[in-house]
C-alpha cells in the first residue's frame, strides 16, 4: 500500500492541509510527512546513479552472491530534511503575519500589526528574533551534509574525519556567541558544598575570566559578561561562568554526539534505528516540558524548537529505514550519521540542555569507552570489527581480535574484563590469551546472547537503547534536581 | 614567491593583524587575503583526489598529448568562502560587544552595553537585526554548492539543472518574506505619463492583490501590506506593489545569474574571470554609494552588506583564477559557476537592487539572446559549441554548426544575422547554406577578430565585459534616475 501512488499522494494532500501558521507542532508533524513521503520516492529512483558514481558497497553479512547496494543514500534523505526546514521558516516566524481571513480592508490590517505581534507572542509562538538562532542551526546541519558527504566521497583519514564536526559546528557557535552568549553553567550542590569546592570554583572562574582576555587581546572580540560573573556564594542555583571554555565544551558535544553515532554502526538499521531512539526520548522528554503549565518561557521556548528540528527528522529517518531495515536495499553513509549526530548536538546546544544530551547518548558513551582499549590500540584492533556472519545457519557471531604479543597490559585488561564477563576470550594449551572477542557493545550482545539473526540483533540492541533513555530521562528528572539543588522541571522535588 | 610557504605565512598574519572589529571594510579585505592563501594552498593538494573519484577532464584545446586534470576545482573556492563568512559573523553583527581595552571592571563594562549598541549603529556597522538576512543569504549560497557539486557529480540533465539555483534560493526569498517583505518596485516615469500607463498600472497592481490573497487562502500565510499599496497618482516616486509575483521575479534573476555564467564558459579562465570582473563592477558600484554622504542608511547597508559579500569572493576566485588560467591546471566546474552566480544575485536581491545587478549582466544576456535560436533548436545545435582548436598554430578558431536541412525559418534567421556580420557562413555552389559558426559570442569575437590564442580570447572578452559593465554603471546613474524620475543615488540629477 505504502508504494501506491495514490496513497502517497494522499498522505502528501492531508498534511498540506493540515499545515498551518499558528500552530508549528501541527505544521511540523505535517512537514515530516510530506518528507517521509518524498524520501521514499526518491530513494528507488537514485540508487543507480550512486553506484555509477562508485558510491557502493557489498554487505559482508548476507549470503552469497552479493550484490553491490547504493551505499551514502543517507544524503538524500538530509537534503530532503535541509529543504523542509527552509519550508518551515515562515510558518514558525512571523513579523508581519495579519490574518486576511475577513479580507478587511488594508487599514485595519495594518493597525493590527502590533496586536497581531503580540497575540504570537501570547500565543507562545516563536517571536521573530530566534529566526538567527533557527538560521545557525540548519547552516550547521547542512555544513555537516557537506563535509559528511565529502567524506564518503573521498575516504577521509579518521584522525581528519573525527573533527569534521568542530568545524561544521561553527555556524552554530557563532551565533551562539553573536545572539546568546550564555556561557554559565549550574553547579550541583554536592560540588559547591564539598569542602574546598568553592575555592575549586573560584579558581576555574578565575582561569575563564582571563582566558576571555586573551582572546579579547588577540581578535578584538570580547565575551559577554553576565551580572553571575561571580559565583555569589548563598545564591540558588549557584552558577559559574565559563566563559570561552563554554564554546570548547559545546564544539566537544558537537564532535562527540556524530561521532558516537558513527561508532555504533555496521549492521542494517543500526545507524537509522539509534537515531530514531534517541529521537524518541528526545521528544518525550520535550513534550514532559510543553505540557507542562509551570516552566519558564525560555524553557518552552527550547523544547519546542526541539520538537520542530526532530520530528521533520523522525519524518525522513522513518523513510530511510524502510529501506536500510534487514535485508539493507541501500547503505546510509558517513553522511547521514554525521547529520543524525549533529541534529541533537545543535538542538542541545541551541536549547541549552547539552547535558541532558550527553546522558541520552549514554549507550554510545558506553560502546565508546569499551571501544578505548582498542581505539587507542591498547589490544590489537582489526581493520574491521563487525560481527561474523556465517553463511550455514545465516546467523551473526561476535567477531575475534588475535592476541599475538603476550604483553602484560593486554593480558591483564582482558583477564579482568573477562571477570566481569565483559568479553569472551580463547586460550591456548597453555592457558594464553590467543583471541579475543572484539570490544564493541555489539559483539558484547552476540557474546551474551548470540548468535542472531542481523535484524533480532538490531531490534535487541534498539530496545536495549530505549531501556536506557527511558531511565536516564526519569534520573534527570528525579535525581538531577536533587543532586543541582535546582531543575527547570522538577519531578522530585517540590 | 607565491608559492613560498614563508611569504603565505606573512599574508595570513598580515591579515591577521589587520583584522578589527569595529570597521567591516578591513575586516573583510583580512578576510579575503586569508580566504587567497588558504584556497591557493589546498588546491594543489586536492587534485589527485578529484581525479580518483572521477572528477576530472580533457582540455580539448591543447596540444597532444592532453591529460587529464581536475574537474570542479571550484568546490575547494566555494567552501573556503563559506567557512570565510562564518567567521565573519561576530566581526559585522554585534549585541554585546564591549571593549575590554582598558580591562576596566564589569559594572563599568556592563552599564556600557547600551552606549557600546548605540556607537556601533552610529558608526553605520550593522545592527544585530540583519543577521537573519546574513545567515539567509550564506545558507542559499551554501545550497548553491551542494546542488552544483551534484550536478557535477551526477550529470543532472540541462532542463533540471536550470532549475537548480530556483531551488537553491528559497532559503532567501523565505527570509526575505519573513523579514524584509519589500515588494514594491518604481515605476519609471515614461511608463505612468504614458497615455493608459496608470490604468496599466492599476491593473497589475489588481492583480497582485488578488494573487496575495490566494495564497493566503491556500497556505495561511500572508504578504506585508504597505502603506504603498495603491499607486498615488501624484506621489514620487511612483511605487507598485507587486506582491508575490516579487518573489517570482527574485526567483527568476537567481535562475537567470548562474545560468548566464554558465553559459558563457569552456576556455580557460572565462568562468572565473567574468565573474572577478563583475566583482569589480560590483564594488565600483557599491562604494559610489558608501563614499556619498547624502545616501539613506538602507541604501549604505544594502551596499556595504555587498562589499562584505564580494571582497572575500574576489579573495578565493584570484587564487583559483591561478591554476585555471592558460594553461589550465584545473577546471573549476558548474559548482563554481552556479555558485559565483549566486553570490551576485543573492547581493543583489538583499540589497535589493536586482534591476542593477541585470544590466552588470549585460554580456551574458546579449550571450544568451544570441544562443537562442540553438538553445531553443531554431536552428541546429551540436553537443559542443566551443571554438576550435587548431594544432598547428595552437590558436583558436570559431566552430561550425551544419545546416541540413533546407528549412526556411533557419535560413532566413541565419542570412539575417550575415547582413549585420552577427554569424560567418558557409556555402554550397548552389549558394545554399551548409555551416554557420556557432551562435556564442565567444565564436563571434573569433569571426571578427580570429584566429587567436585562447588567453587572448579570454583577456578580450573580459575586456570587452568590463568596458561594457563601466559604461552601464554611467548609464544606471545618469539616464536612470532621468528615466525613473528618482534614484538612491544620482550623478545626473540634483
Amino acid at each position: 500500500m505504502l508504494n501506491s501512488w495514490v496513497f502517497r499522494l494522499a498522505l502528501v494532500l492531508g498534511a498540506v492541509s493540515a499545515i498551518t501558521p499558528n500552530n508549528p507542532i501541527r505544521t511540523v508533524i505535517a512537514f515530516a510527512v510530506i518528507g517521509y513521503v518524498v524520501t521514499i520516492s526518491i530513494i528507488p529512483r537514485l540508487g543507480a546513479s550512486f553506484i555509477k558514481i562508485g558510491l557502493k558497497g557489498k554487505d559482508m553479512s548476507k549470503p552469497p552472491p552479493v550484490s553491490e547496494i547504493p551505499e551514502t543514500m543517507g544524503l538524500v534523505a538530509a537534503l530532503t530534511y535541509m529543504f523542509l526546514m527552509f519550508g518551515l521558516i515562515p510558518f514558525i516566524f512571523f513579523k508581519y503575519l495579519v490574518s486576511f481571513g475577513s479580507m478587511s480592508d488594508d487599514a485595519v490590517v495594518a493597525s493590527n500589526y502590533i496586536e497581531q505581534y503580540l497575540a504570537v507572542a501570547n500565543n507562545r509562538l516563536f517571536p521573530h528574533n530566534k529566526l538567527a538562532e533557527f538560521l545557525s542551526a540548519v547552516l550547521c546541519l547542512q555544513s555537516t551534509v557537506i563535509l559528511g558527504f565529502l567524506d564518503d566521497l573521498f575516504d577521509i583519514r579518521w584522525r581528519h574525519k573525527f573533527f569534521i564536526p568542530a568545524v561544521t559546528s561553527l555556524p552554530l557557535l557563532i551565533v551562539y556567541y553573536v545572539d546568546f552568549s550564555v556561557t554559565s553553567v549550574v553547579i550541583p550542590r554536592f560540588v559547591s558544598d564539598f569542602p574546598g569546592g568553592y575555592f575549586l570554583i573560584n579558581v576555574i572562574n578565575w582561569i575563564s575570566k582571563y582566558g576571555n582576555h586573551l582572546v579579547t587581546l588577540v581578535t578584538g572580540l570580547s565575551f559577554r559578561t553576565l551580572q553571575t560573573d561571580y559565583v555569589v556564594p548563598d545564591s540558588t542555583p549557584k552558577l559559574l561562568d565559563l566563559g570561552i571554555f563554554y564554546y570548547g565544551y559545546m564544539s566537544a558535544v558537537s564532535i562527540f554526539a556524530p561521532n558516537s553515532i558513527n561508532i555504533l554502526a555496521g549492521i542494517n538499521g543500526l545507524e537509522v534505528g539509534q537515531s530514531l531512539v534517541l529521537a524518541v526520548i528526545f521528544l518525550i522528554n520535550d513534550f514532559c516540558y510543553l505540557s507542562s503549565e509551570k516552566i519558564s518561557q525560555a524553557a518552552h521556548d527550547s523544547h519546542l524548537l526541539s520538537v520542530i528540528f526532530i520530528v521533520p527528522f523522525v519524518g525522513v529517518s522513518l523513510a530511510l529505514l524502510q529501506y536500510n531495515w534487514f535485508p539493507a536495499r541501500v547503505f546510509v553513509g558517513d553522511t547521514y550519521c554525521y547529520f543524525s549526530g549533529m541534529v541533537f548536538a545543535s538542538v542541545g546546544i541551541l536549547g541549552h540542555f547539552s547535558k541532558t544530551l550527553l546522558i541520552f547518548l549514554l549507550p554510545q558513551i558506553i560502546n565508546f569507552i569499551y571501544s578505548v582499549p582498542q581505539l587507542f590500540n591498547i589490544v590489537p584492533c582489526p581493520r574491521h570489527r563487525l560481527p561474523k556472519f556465517d553463511v550455514k545457519d545465516g546467523l551473526m557471531y561476535p567477531s575475534y581480535g588475535e592476541l599475538k604479543s603476550k604483553k602484560g597490559i593486554s593480558n591483564a585488561l582482558l583477564s579482568f574484563l573477562e571477570l566481569f564477563k565483559l568479553v569472551k576470550l580463547e586460550r591456548d594449551k597453555s592457558g594464553a590469551i590467543t583471541r579475543f572477542s572484539n570490544l564493541t557493545i555489539i559483539n558484547l550482545l552476540l557474546v551474551w546472547f548470540g548468535p542472531l539473526r542481523e535484524d533480532h540483533l538490531c531490534t535487541l540492541i534498539l530496545g536495549i537503547q530505549f531501556v536506557i533513555g527511558v531511565s536516564m530521562l526519569t534520573v534527570r528528572h528525579t535525581v538531577g534536581p536533587w543532586l543541582f539543588g535546582y531543575d527547570n522541571l522538577s519531578w522530585g522535588v517540590k
